[in-house]
């Protein structure tokens, strides 16, 4: 039986044949763990139109290459691209594209260099991501698994809240927590943002007590190798009624947001529905980036939820819907879930609660 | 009175002449913090020959852009290709350098399309990384702080291991008590290997207990943008004759990389340094891997003490010294200091004791 990451493999080289390349370099390292299960840090891929693929990689990953990636495993001293350029002319094929979002110029360089004479170079763009778009059974567990660990962090991190604590003392706990419920470790920097602080939609721990006002938690856990991702904005102390009427308005557009998801939804209308809502109490200009993003094996990756996004959502897609506002020298609401597309809409994978959450503070 | 930024865009104003460059385009994200201060994970900065400079980035980080950056700051809504090309032409420069190994193929080409007509694009290699390798005295305070963080959660984490624990769990511990002591994060993902697991270099933590052997652990934390990196060996249980020889051995062979370090010694003669003693040993097949990296900014940066490399070291470089051994099916070993090139020698930063430390198990 083909095991599942051949499977794929043979779905990507029917693609090739599509594009009219008889073989893709992958080098984006998302796509080769994908594609072979191999998890380390410098690998090429050089996949052909029938799905074989032979993975390179350095001595470093002698061992573990060969325990993770079921296919052809070459261990190279030397130059990656050398090697692969001899694969290249062993394979006798002449179209071979790359992955030009994920190759540097430096490289692809040195790649058109070492090339054969009979091969030529040619550019692609998300071939392999856009199958990762849609997840598989075994893959939605695992998000599953990950969001589970995710929303359980928060909350035994919330509870140990003590006043007094620091934005970093406290992203530190979320991170720890998420560890022990099972994560390798946070799929991005986690962020604690209070106060005032919380204007700027990625900001940084500060080694601050966090004070009584807005605080912003944004986090997410990688688990099995795959991401999830989670804003909750609570509030230290008790809120004051501007705080709450703008909690409202942006609780209000998220739930605009996952009502407009579904199997066949542009992404744009999705988009357009958090932000009306946002319109609607005049807090649009508030609202500086996108509504959401596709997560998996990244945790970006497609599709955007975005104004100038042109694509359409599919059952079986993981994303985040995320819309915020941030007011300079006042601070910022951001309240985010990761959600399974399914045919009549969305199933929510984060379930901690929305409802305005107060800290003693 | 310049800022540090400011000194330095002077400095690399200055290589811009030397290039025959007009501008640089600057797209690795280390070098935009190097140079602005700036610490948002989208940017270009365009920097001319006298030293001045604009940072473009996205409406994510308006209010952060305009704290952090020293510089003229542009918010982009659109492309920041466009945006960029549309400075490149206000500017009036023609020959603009661009980081060959960090712009992908397709940003090259987007920038490309984009640019002026009078503007044409050339390649560099490492100018601002150049710079970056010699740190000035508040870096190294800032390193030595990272150093010290690190050899503390080392030592905190050790103390509170107990029979049964998971390399999982041992890891995310290391991790809490580097966070707990100051660090922002974990400067790599933390490997803690025991047993044969240890044979592999780059090995994830797995959820497994560790059982009496080997028990490799590599951590560096981040601590204020700045990296540190060290690798202790250890053994749970009391170690075997084998293990104590090889032991030795790889500490014989650090301690000659140590002794090889200074000021205008080669890197290739502080990698064959270690290397000629793991040959006494008859252990240099299983040395797979360089001696050492320089580090800072990121945690692999310039320079390479590798077989193959051709540079020098100077005063104020910050690089590793990790000699090991990985021998499949029975383990590894690796002992690594972080430590700064002096006039006369090297002074190491991480100075956890690297005798053979035995743990309960």
């Amino acid at each position: 039986m083909a095991t599942r990451e051949e499977e794929r493999r043979t779905r990507a080289g029917a693609l090739l044949a599509e594009e009219k390349l008889d073989a893709l370099l992958v080098t984006n390292l998302h796509n080769v763990r994908y594609l072979t299960g191999f998890t380390g840090s410098n690998a090429h891929l050089l996949l052909l139109r029938d799905g074989s693929a032979q993975l390179l990689t350095d001595p470093r990953y002698d061992v573990q290459a060969r325990q993770q990636a079921n296919c052809k495993v070459e261990i190279v001293k030397g130059s990656l691209f050398r090697a692969t350029a001899r694969s290249i002319n062993k394979a006798r094929v002449r179209r071979v594209g790359f992955e030009a979002a994920n190759l540097s110029w430096a490289s692809w360089k040195a790649m058109d260099d070492a090339l054969p004479d009979r091969a030529t170079l040619r550019d692609t763009d998300g071939l392999v991501e856009g199958m990762r778009t849609v997840k598989d059974a075994a893959e939605l567990d695992l998000i599953r698994s990950s969001c589970a660990t995710n929303c359980r962090a928060l909350d035994l991190a919330l509870r140990n809240f003590q006043a007094g604590m620091t934005e970093q003392e406290l992203a530190a706990e979320i991170d720890y927590r998420s560890r022990q419920e099972g994560a390798s470790g946070p799929a991005f920097d986690t962020i604690v943002a209070g106060g005032a602080h919380s204007a700027l939609p990625h900001a940084q721990p500060r080694p601050r007590a966090i004070e009584p006002g807005i605080l912003l938690i944004d986090m997410g856990a990688f688990q099995a190798n795959y991401a999830s991702d989670m804003t909750r904005t609570v509030h230290a102390g008790p809120p004051p009624a501007r705080f709450r009427r703008m909690y409202g308005a942006v609780l209000e557009a998220q739930l605009a947001g996952l009502n407009a998801v579904s199997d066949g939804a542009t992404t744009r209308s999705v988009d357009r529905a958090t932000r009306r809502v946002l319109k609607n109490h005049g807090l649009d200009g508030y609202f500086t980036h996108s509504t959401g993003h596709g997560l998996g094996l990244e945790i970006h990756e497609r599709p955007r939820i975005a104004r100038s996004d042109k694509g359409k959502l599919s059952a079986g897609m993981v994303i985040t819907i995320e819309p915020g506002i941030y007011i300079e020298g006042w601070g910022g609401i951001r309240i985010e879930d990761t959600v399974v597309v399914t045919s009549k809409g969305c199933e929510i994978l984060t379930p901690a609660s929305k409802k305005l959450r107060t800290l003693r503070s």
